[in-house]
């Protein structure tokens, strides 16, 4: 295939009397990947985590879990479910993400699938349709037939290029009146695709009235709604873990959590002769680490503060590369109300600042269900909900999400938790955001070793906020790692 | 909800000592529900099943289930494991379809979402790209950026409607820019949509080159591919049984199982005096049965030869109304190959005879998994299938199949199963093809009891081919015939 992964995986090879000690810095999914490669490898792994435990990131809530947030500690109170989870942080697979499918593969990790487009979803726009949600598939289908009628008008008029023929024009016209689902005469007048008035089925099919094209050009969710499911990591198929996506995390963790020290906060990073040499404080106090490679997955703006030796160059790209703020809620709700609604999964969109509803398409018709009830990403929301007490930020959201479900949101929430990813312990924010000016001008230098430090990380990659692209970057490094380990060996004239 | 169904359940009452007898001819879905409801009311039913198992067209092979195919008996030799089944008729559900949802709530039956559009799967049209199979996302993201390309050119041309203002044209620019992701110069010059040339990460993105319009004007496939996933009953989100359709038969049977009689191949149905006499062939002999009402799911098309004293505008409509042929192949596959490709379950599509090959969205990363090899819905290409022997039909579909696959198709297949329901036993086609003159003319009369006789199933409704559709027809008769007993009761002084 063409567009398979490039990054290979290191073959194995059994461990030599002489194994490198790594250490790596960060527990998340490109430490972990690291620490599993290797030690596939034969090197001799650490990991040090500063939390209270493996993961980054890749974080789901249940029942008791303790959700670290800086000023704000809370503890999630879903009831002790297995089906009650929120996942705070990655929460959804595309089929193109093949190295963390495979690792999914190979360490057990079920998969189903996950559902970002649901026709049945609500779209609510305070600016149109006088705030009432209306469903995402009459909003689509009024949208398509407005749009293909317009398409069409261009068709044999002077519009189409000479590359067009007569013949072209004609499927043209019949592809446009498919999309749209347009009359005989080219004209949307209303389509079976945006619902029925009744779906009795006794009696004759009823198509709805057709909306008014300015009152959907309106709503900006235009922009958003419409493109959503085409972009090239949010189109269908999407998957999940079944059980919560830390399955991948626990996945690892049953291969290198022996290797794994948590508590264990880094106070420096010094490069030494052909080492590098690692302080860390943990509960058992003040510990030294000297190994002859470092992996170090500390976001970039946290290990900027770090006391290191780094070279200037290196070091300026840390501060360099702002993150993202990125905002969670889940609700824990008594009842699965959307299914009333007969809607069994996907995304419900608003122009609140809450901005998404999620609806879990596991454990259907069941009785309870966590519903993420913000999706936040950056911008001024994120601050306006961040800046707010956990008690506050829920009552917001709720507020909000009784929009989109008048007379049943509020009523059934039990519980919330609230992830700000600016404000959680030892990450204080989210994805790494490069401009393509910063691309150009650190990129490369950060992904290089500086003497045998490599930065890693899904902030280390194309693809920040995608495990991914954590994967990636790790297995990058360990790649580079082992390169020079086998040319050190050959100029030793010990056999490769 | 205006868009709730219609059609309500009865409510239940306790048995009466003077419970009415009902046969009910036909243990599909319609027979199973009306049997069902009935009975939680206290009428004393009994079902005949010609067949030897319930479910009628609900049909789920697996490991040595029988294919009663007139002259061509199969046994699927599938490997005995509950992952691998073909569903041969109904195999997926939407949202909206919310009395079949109640009922697999009530009968435990588990649901998982279901796949039909993956934009990693294939198209492939011999008429188009050398006949190659492209990638869903590559197809659909050009013809989007086209589209929109083409529409741009009506915006701010004098064919707007006067109804759209500047501001509006504004906001429809920027719709059109997003939906097609078109330049600044709203050109489309190719998207990440579609997929990158490589999704490493660890380097610079690189997006795909542009097709040729033309060329993708070329292919018919413009008109399903593209519109498929917005039909009604298409639309995402779609839902499965976990485990086979089926499961919803099953379910029915754990209630009503006691009341069935297969092998009970019905010679006549007589109107009597306030009763219908139904004469049944089974292996123990002939019986009559005498019941108070009678409800009918026999295939239109083969009731009309069964002897009946029906009136002749009644018995009319049993021949007036053609049935579709519907043909699916199943193939066990030794290696989900699909899934090194990057589909994990949806549909690819293509212009030959197969029509469709759908791909497993449950058990990801097991071993083996049953693929849909054709899915062909009437026409020339079914006749041309149907009119093979089996071992023909999975030769010419594995030649098909190897087309979208190319090296991968053929070498995986294990075993095949084909059902042609046109050609099986006490069915002899698929859903009824009602024109608009035929439901003007026909539909009242037959939806209406001759006698205490009424004629059931999905061919009796809006909605043929449809689960809910033979639902409501059962409960639209167990509503009458409830009606007219209580009515009964009324006038002969007993309290209803």
């Amino acid at each position: 295939m063409a567009d398979a992964h490039a990054v290979a995986r290191p073959d194995v090879a059994p461990p030599g009397k002489d194994a490198k000690r790594v250490v790596i810095l960060g527990a998340g999914i490109a430490g972990l990947t690291a620490a599993y490669e290797l030690s596939r490898k034969g090197y001799d792994c650490v990991l040090l985590e500063a939390s209270h435990g493996a993961g980054g990131r890749n974080l789901t809530l249940r029942h008791g879990d303790k959700v670290d947030e800086i000023g704000n500690p809370q503890t999630c109170q879903f009831d002790a479910d297995p089906d009650l989870y929120l996942n705070a942080g990655p929460a959804r697979i595309p089929g193109h993400h093949t190295t963390l499918l495979d690792y999914c593969k190979e360490l057990g990790v079920e998969l189903a699938p996950f559902i970002n487009e649901n026709r049945n979803a609500w779209v609510q726009d305070d600016a149109a349709f006088a705030g009432r949600p209306v469903r995402n598939r009459e909003y689509v289908t009024d949208a398509r037939g407005f749009l293909a009628e317009l398409a069409m008008k261009s068709v044999g008029a002077a519009h189409l290029d000479a590359a067009v023929t007569q013949e072209d024009g004609e499927r043209l016209t019949a592809f446009l009146r498919g999309f749209g689902d347009l009359s005989s005469a080219n004209k949307y007048v209303g389509s079976s695709r945006a619902g029925l008035v009744n779906v009795d089925y006794t009696m004759p099919e009823q198509i709805k009235s057709v909306r008014a094209f300015p009152e959907i050009l309106k709503s900006r969710l235009w922009q958003t709604v419409m493109q959503f499911g085409e972009g090239a990591d949010q189109a269908a198929m999407m998957m999940e873990p079944v059980g919560g996506m830390d399955k991948v995390v626990q996945g690892f963790m049953a291969k290198v959590g022996s290797l794994v020290r948590t508590h264990a906060r880094v106070e420096s990073v010094m490069l030494r002769q052909k080492k590098v040499e690692v302080i860390y404080n943990s509960p058992a106090g003040r510990e030294k680490i000297t190994a002859d490679f470092c992996l170090n997955s500390i976001p970039f703006q946290l290990m900027a503060g770090i006391p290191n030796n780094f070279p200037a160059e290196y070091a300026t790209v840390l501060t360099a590369i702002p993150r993202g703020s990125l905002f969670k809620i889940g609700f824990q709700m008594k009842e699965r109300f959307w299914e009333k609604e007969q809607i069994f999964g996907g995304i419900s969109w608003t122009t609140q600042d809450v901005t998404q509803l999620w609806y879990p398409c596991h454990g259907i018709h069941r009785q309870k269900g966590v519903v993420l009830g913000a999706y936040i990403y950056g911008g001024a929301a994120s601050e306006r909900f961040e800046r707010l007490t956990p008690a506050a930020r829920l009552e917001a959201a709720i507020e909000q999400g009784e929009k989109v479900h008048p007379g049943c949101y509020r009523k059934n929430v039990e519980t919330g938790v609230s992830v700000p990813w600016h404000r959680m312990n030892y990450m204080l924010g989210c994805a790494s955001e490069w401009s393509p000016e910063a691309r150009q001008q650190h990129f490369a230098r950060i992904q290089a070793p500086v003497g045998n430090h490599y930065m890693i990380g899904d902030q280390v990659s194309y693809h920040p906020g995608w495990q991914q692209g954590a994967m990636h970057s790790a297995l990058h490094a360990v790649a580079d790692i082992d390169k020079r380990v086998r040319a050190e060996k050959v100029a030793k004239g010990v056999s490769a």
